[in-house]
């Protein structure tokens, strides 16, 4: 019986921009070998930052290319919380990777409840009156990890507004801004801020490959140096070497052309979820399907997930326990289910055999 | 004028195998697009790992492939200080950036004179009895940097035995063995190790390219969890893009290639410099000719090296000062001259230059 695993936020095998890749890196060799196979600057490979600075319209001074987006994550919370500890602020849920990298480098976190529009932000700014203010608010706006609902524009407006009348940064974290599928953009807060408290992170993991670890962050002039400064002495410079190849994919038209060919494939693997979760699972699983992105987040009433996960990984359907999400006990009946790298054949199959455990 | 740069202990440009890089990634993407373009193992991409653990006479399982040695031993740093602090122990001089980052991550760094034979190991017992046991030792055997002389077989066996003794860690950093021009390896700690002490630490920057990130520890079992936990929280996996193409290069051959071209192109290098330094300097500046590396070391009597950089800087002879070899105020008088980089036709201009300053 083979797996069908929803448990990882990976891209599907049989997407990824094989030949268009090889062909990139190649081109990247012939124009600019000794650019990216000596050492290189701290803050990233130059014609990927600039590609990046276009796109996302940002000056490309502040753009910081690093091995993925997440050692972006640990050098920030490195730089604003090791050695002074301090306050960060997340959604509950929120993606378990930046709960532990936050704690890791010494901040007390502090969850707030993800409603339908976001972050509460009454409760945060209540917990700011009370003395309570973060030094870092962490928000994945778009398609979240792991409940892949969307922060309203009014949401993302108070949160800047926040930001701005209390001096903390957002890390606006948004690797899947990219993958919507149905539904209107909504705008960014790094573009809705005025006050430069905004730190825009972007990624290429979800968008072109993980094994090429390129992702960067558009950041505001008072963190350069610092974050440049740690850089350099972990790594010296990222690694030119690959990110030459994105930047030669990126400025060959190749990215945007990806993300058409992926945005109908992740709608059809969403909606053969959705289908089969209506088929097995009925009223007993509740969610909301999401507009875009790799996952579906739900509840199902009344069960144990942490104790449903080793029965559905030995049956062969692994997912995410909810409880991962969240700092303290909540989430034990939720899960989440990643549908990037399921075919939409797999899907009944999958929910069925979990449905079946049940 | 141009520059012509003692500083940086970087591969010269025209010394780079960009053809055989080109046809390695190339293949690469033809046998393992998709385990090189997922994400992977945080241990590193295992047929580099498998590759390097035949090379250095290592079990796989024990190698620990990372964006370059020292993102590996940030992370060692991390897994032994953060937290809980202890003693670090380097010689004196030593490479400038493991002191700032044993410091980063909240170690107490004692530094001990590096004698003509290695470390002041009389010394480090002597502190060891006193109370200050370190939790680390930190070694470059081979061509040190800066001081380019190499630890006997005595001194190494000592070291081994110490740590036997008292427990603690001795790192291993040999980014410059296989670079010997002439004279006779000396037996690696690592194999002179019978208590699983030895962390030892290799890296592809100074034999194949520095672009490509990739370095690697083999670690002692005790460590492999904690460190992979550390890696995988930090950036998932490594690029093993950029590693993939390591791992053909060598597995085609072209590691020993490598060192083959380039072990007497630095050889010519090394003897310019010194015929150079005798005609322009003489006995003005003390040092001993290195036996493979990048380095050379020396002490120009009575100058101030670090009021003579800004000047040599402005002339295009930039170099490093001795002083940031140091964790107090030694080493004003003495250099260090990276000769990788330099082609041997250059040297006499360059130390021409320098010589007029003084």
């Amino acid at each position: 019986m083979a797996t069908i695993s929803f448990a990882r936020g990976v891209p599907s095998a049989d997407l990824l921009p094989v030949d268009e890749l090889k062909s990139a890196i190649a081109r990247a060799m012939d124009k600019d070998a000794t650019g990216m196979l000596l050492y290189g600057d701290p803050m990233g490979y130059m014609p990927l930052r600039t590609w990046i600075g276009d796109r996302w319209g940002f000056d490309a001074a502040g753009v910081f290319v690093t091995n993925g987006s997440l050692q972006a994550f640990a050098f920030l919370a490195e730089v604003l919380f090791a050695g002074s500890g301090g306050r960060a602020a997340v959604e509950a849920p929120t993606y378990d990777r930046t709960i532990l990298t936050l704690k890791r480098f010494g901040a007390t976190v502090d969850a707030y409840p993800l409603l339908e529009d976001g972050i509460d932000v009454d409760a945060l700014e209540a917990a700011i009156k009370a003395g309570k203010t973060p030094g870092l608010v962490y928000i994945i706006p778009n398609f979240q990890n792991p409940a892949g609902n969307v922060t309203t524009l009014a949401v993302r407006q108070r949160l800047v507004d926040l930001a701005a009348e209390h001096g903390f940064w957002i890390f606006e974290d948004d690797p899947y801004g990219d993958l919507r599928f149905s539904g209107n953009d909504v705008a960014r807060m790094v573009d809705l801020d005025t006050a430069g408290r905004v730190i825009y992170s972007t990624s290429f993991t979800k968008t072109i490959a993980p094994g090429i670890r390129a992702g960067a962050l558009l950041l505001p002039e008072e963190l350069r140096k610092k974050m440049a400064y740690i850089a350099n002495q972990t790594y010296i410079g990222a690694v030119h070497f690959a990110h030459a190849a994105v930047a030669e994919y990126c400025a060959a038209g190749e990215f945007d052309k990806g993300l058409d060919r992926a945005r109908p494939q992740l709608e059809a693997r969403k909606d053969a979820l959705v289908a089969a979760l209506d088929t097995h699972l009925g009223d007993r699983f509740t969610y909301r399907a999401p507009e875009g992105g790799y996952f579906l987040w739900g509840k199902l009433e009344g069960v144990d997930c942490d104790a449903l996960l080793p029965k559905a990984t030995e049956a062969g359907v692994p997912f995410v326990k909810g409880s991962d999400f969240f700092v303290d006990d909540s989430g034990k009946d939720h899960l989440r289910l990643a549908f990037s790298a399921v075919k939409p054949e797999e899907m009944d199959e999958g929910i069925a055999r979990l449905a079946q455990l049940l």
